[in-house]
């Protein structure tokens, strides 16, 4: 692969700078929030609009259902592209993922989530974001590589420079990603041909500052409810003299951490990798500043709170958490109602390190709960699923050739980070099909992922493109 | 007054029994939700009626503004009737309340809330029941008075047969009569012409076991919210490195109570009036039976918590609570979401008994918050207001009066008992102007007040109804 081509592809992406966007505004659009039953349509109408996309550019791909009965899941966009017949390189696979979290409060978004507007980048720095729910996460990530094969194709003739490429892209991967492990098990044939898996879908260490995640978080995700009289009570008549589901949820759930903001489940703790002393060095070398993460968000530096003997990146990419997602119960209107409840809610949720079962951790949190209740009163116990931890190895030819392309791209050596966040999909693709995934991602910190008014950095997307771009060029290189 | 009126009066109400309950479903078709701002001009429509069926009888009342500026609340039917030349009883203030609770949950309701239906009565009593929004609470039982008062006219030409009542029934009673004590200070002329108190909105000991209420507990009523970040957080990559307003939340509110159950704030129990012996012996003789009571509302017998050392009617009727009426933080729609809110938020109650100051008590709670807050968050309070308990002399002409009339009505002498539900009118008129109050009323347990499918036992409807009409009848021979 000649350089000469790699500069055209590049000067292709430049060129077509405002249309890139104006795609990815016609995506975002689409109120694609999987999670919500009443957006079903509007879920596959995004998944066909990247399926339209792709076999533009050449791809051989479909919405392919999911779910018992086929339909009840939301689809995968599926397919390959056919290679070079010389191609020689890694065989990869392309993951992301086409919905989006619910937007409420509504009432915080200073502009409507599905009507993307592009607007001056945040204080730091220069240039502009786009802000739309779905900006960041994961629409715009996945828009980066979509209009990298957009260049190549019209500087080779061939999306992915002759390359083998397969691409799952999923609509489920905000509500638990449900039907993909059946999907993977399904296509499993098709997908062993893979030699590695590419997700963009995770973030930056700062503006300007590019980075390739080793490690992403598992989840456990819980719906709890406990039920007390059969009827709402009046709190004069019944008040002192009866359980009151709120008040017991939260002598409950109170107990969730003790003083060291340890969790209190046993044996919660018990398959937890240790983070190695080397890890921790080189991530005290990375200079993070929590009190300047909080400053950004509105907080005080007294709310740097968490685990006990861990700084805040540990407590972040490599401990697990357990939080309260969602509460309620009884009277939320306006003013004055006197009432006590027949139950009360939460959603629960526990961020996993490797190598956490989240099976496991969803049964022992219940068993915890069930030993916890209150007198008179019963728990309704709901899993909404989640999936494993995972942590690759960081000296990979992939690896490397992502590091290459991401260092060419943007003149900067990437960062070797692990992030919070989950993406289930790794550590089930590295179960079922023994697959490791790189992890390219241009998000910032403050993207307000899954929160009002999240946006993306355009800087930071068109440095996701070329990234891309210069990946291809780096497998179809390897490749000759 | 001769005895055979008082038979008459009777034959009257018996005849009238159906366009009675015909008029009373009328009245509870306007959903008078005095709470939410968008039901004001029902609230004001459901006063009105009040005003024209008053009217008809032969009473001078109107609807009078309330608030500052005048009309920012809602009116109090307000007014006179003037007795006969000759009369020299007890002038009796008429209070009652238009005004109903919100009906969520909505989808626990059999049948719509402003849609009275007329059902089979309760498991164990004979007869039918109207099943809507303030059929009991306080709709049917100020309509037993209003029908009293048209069985007198129809049979004497004087709806009161010639005793002096002023009438004041407010429409704010359900979202804390928080302009009724500047009506009150305004109308304190008029009102000082009054000797004593009828409220009808209490409860019988049981069914068919008549009483009459000699103390309502207090309320002080209040809205926490505590901020956490100045937006929603993801939970992976914040969650274990920030406060979570939620699950700090509920640490705090978990400490509201300790292990006897007793309210944590300082100073809490300083003004409790103690409970006597004699009135802890003369509740123990009632022989209330509190699984029995449980059960009904579907608990087990475990469920009987409450203060250590006190029996379950010395908790309700005699002893101060705090309770959680509401909650809310967070995702709280279907399926998952991996927030972290920035902020959460309770509804925080108080039963007061004499002589607690309600607004002494929220200012003791928001203190003990204060002293809770959670590192980095702060904390937004709002007081709704609430009002003293009273506890009146059993011993007074007008109870006595009282009693008589419901023994002559019912064959059964009314029982002398608390209820653990306010009325803070009362303590209000015992602290303006001296007056003692009668609670005379005719709600069961089971009626659901405040809950979805309120009812009021249309055999309940019918005593009240004769009850009050013998009451007029007592004022009258007393007048004599």
């Amino acid at each position: 692969m000649p350089a000469a081509n790699v500069a055209a592809v590049l000067e292709s992406l430049a060129q077509a700078d405002r249309p890139a966007i104006d795609r990815l505004v016609d995506w975002l659009k689409i109120p694609s929030i999987s999670t919500d039953p009443k957006y079903k349509d509007d879920v596959r109408r995004a998944g066909q609009w990247v399926v339209d996309q792709l076999n533009d550019l050449g791809f051989e791909v479909s919405l392919v259902e999911t779910g018992k009965p086929a339909g009840s899941g939301h689809p995968v966009v599926f397919g390959t592209i056919k290679p070079a017949p010389d191609y020689k390189g890694a065989h990869v696979l392309f993951y992301g993922h086409y919905d989006v979290q619910p937007v409420d409060p509504l009432d915080l978004w200073e502009s409507p989530p599905f009507e993307p507007v592009i607007k001056p980048a945040e204080k730091k720095g220069p240039g502009e974001r786009i802000v739309a729910r779905g900006a960041v996460d994961d629409k715009g990530q996945v828009m980066m590589f979509i209009e990298a094969c957009r260049a190549w194709k019209a500087t080779t003739g061939h999306a992915t420079g002759g390359a083998a490429f397969t691409i799952m892209i999923e609509g489920e991967e905000e509500c638990g990603s449900m039907n993909l492990e059946a999907f993977v098990k399904a296509n499993k044939a098709a997908l062993a041909k893979t030699d590695v898996c590419l997700i963009s879908d995770t973030g930056m260490l700062g503006r300007g500052k590019p980075a390739i995640t080793y490690g992403v978080r598992g989840l456990a995700y819980t719906e709890i409810t406990l039920h007390g009289a059969n009827q709402d009570l009046h709190s004069g008549l019944w008040g002192g003299r009866s359980p009151n589901p709120i008040t017991e949820l939260a002598r409950v759930l109170a107990q969730l951490h003790d003083k060291n903001r340890r969790v209190t489940i046993p044996a919660f703790y018990d398959k937890v990798r240790a983070l190695t002393k080397q890890e921790r060095a080189n991530w005290a070398k990375l200079k993070f500043n929590q009190k300047d993460a909080l400053k950004k968000i509105g907080f005080p530096p007294a709310a740097d709170v968490g685990e006990k003997g861990f700084t805040a990146l540990e407590r972040e990419w490599g401990r697990p958490t357990a939080e309260i997602n969602g509460i309620w119960g009884g009277y939320t209107g306006a003013g004055a109602k006197t009432v006590i409840p027949a139950k009360a809610s939460a959603k629960v949720s526990f961020r996993l390190v490797a190598d956490q079962d989240p099976r496991k951790i969803t049964k022992a949190f219940f068993a915890w709960l069930k030993d916890r209740t209150p007198p008179g009163c019963r728990w309704e116990l709901t899993d909404h699923h989640g999936g494993f931890g995972v942590t690759v190895p960081t000296d990979s030819p992939t690896l490397h050739a992502a590091a290459r392309a991401i260092k060419k791209a943007t003149g900067k050596e990437p960062a070797l980070v692990k992030t919070g966040g989950s993406i289930p999909v790794a550590g089930m693709l590295k179960d079922l099909l023994k697959l490791d995934t790189i992890f390219m991602g241009f998000g910032l910190d403050d993207d307000r992922v899954h929160s009002p008014n999240e946006k993306f950095e355009l800087d930071c997307f068109r440095m996701g493109m070329k990234s891309h771009a210069m990946f291809i060029a780096e497998l179809v290189n390897a490749a000759t």
